[in-house]
C-alpha cells in the first residue's frame, strides 16, 4: 500500500497511556526526537501497540506548521 | 511562548515552492528525515522561509497515526 | 501495513485537479457517494492518481465531526 | 445553513462510547460502510446522539489522505 | 442542522484570495479578530464567498491548539 | 518565536476537564466568545492550564471551514 501522507517517520513505541476513547502513544525515532500520537484506543488495540513495537509516525503534509525563533 | 503542541522537531528548510494559497515548505530535520508541510503562502513569506532557514516543524498529537507492518 | 486510521474507503479517482502545491482528487465510492479530497501535487502524482485509479480514501475518526438536523 | 466541508455522508449511528472529555461513535452509511468519528463527550450530549440517531458524518477535504496498493 | 462542532464564530468575510485548488479567506470576527480559513476553491465559489459575506467559521475542538508565555 | 499558524486569539481559560489521555479546555476571548480545545492532558499539566490562565488558542488555516445561512 502506497499513501498520499508525505510524512512517515519509523520509531519504536516508548509508552502507551490507554483512556476509555484515546490512547497516548510516544514513539521514539531512529533519529532520537520523541513523537506523541492520540490515537482511538480502539485503533492502539487493533495493532496491539505496546512498548517496543516498530511503528511508524503517519502525519498529513497540511497538518504540519513551522515556526521561526 | 510554550506550546500545548507536542511535538516539536527542529530542522532546516531545504525547498519552498509557492503556489497562489498554499506554498509547500520540505525540512530536513536533525536526525536526517524529511518533513513536508503545506502551509499557507501568507505565512511562508511573513516567515520569509527560503532553503537555509532554521525551523521548527509543529504537529498536534491528535494529527498523528501509526502504522505497523 | 495495517494503520491506526479509522476510516478507509474504497472507491474509484473521478476527477483530478492540480494546482502548483495542493490537487483536488475526488472519488466515487462504492456506496455511490462522492469524497473530495485536497492533497499535495506532489503525493497525487507520486500515486499517478488519475481518472479510473482504484483508491481508498482515509480519514482520522479525530476528523470527523457529526451533525444532526 | 451550508457548509464548505465538502464531505457529507448521511447515515445512522451504530454505538455510542463515552469517555470524560472525548466520545467515539461509530455511523453506518447508507452505502453500508462504517465510520468512526471521535468528538467531545460535550458534542455528543448536547446532539443526544445514541444508537439510531440518525446523523452526517462531515469531513473537510484538506483532512482526506488516499491509499493505492 | 446542529453541529458537533464546539467552535461556532460569527464574521464577516473581509478578503478572498482564489488559487486553482485553494482559497484563502479571510473573516473578521464580531470581538475584532481575524481570522483566516485556506478552504477548497469549489467550497468558496459553491457558498459564493466575497467580501461582505456573513459567515460562520467552525473549528473542531481537537484543532484547536493552546500557547502560554 | 513567530509561528506559521494563522490563527491566534488571546483569551483566558475559564473551564478545565482532565481525562486520563485528553483534557477540554474552555477558553473565554477578549471578544467574549467561547473557544473549546481538547488537547492532551500531558500538554495540560505541562503549561499548568487552570481557570484564569491567560492563553492564546492556536488554530491552522487548513482547519477552518465556513458556514453560511
Amino acid at each position: 500500500m502506497q499513501l498520499s501522507t508525505r510524512n512517515q517517520l519509523a520509531g519504536t513505541v516508548a509508552e502507551v497511556v490507554h483512556g476509555t476513547v484515546m490512547t497516548k502513544v510516544k514513539v521514539t525515532l531512529a533519529g532520537g526526537e520523541t513523537i506523541t500520537a492520540a490515537i482511538t484506543r480502539e485503533a492502539a488495540e487493533e495493532l496491539d501497540l505496546v512498548p517496543g513495537s516498530a511503528v511508524t509516525a503517519l502525519v498529513k503534509a497540511t497538518e504540519v506548521m513551522l515556526a521561526v525563533d
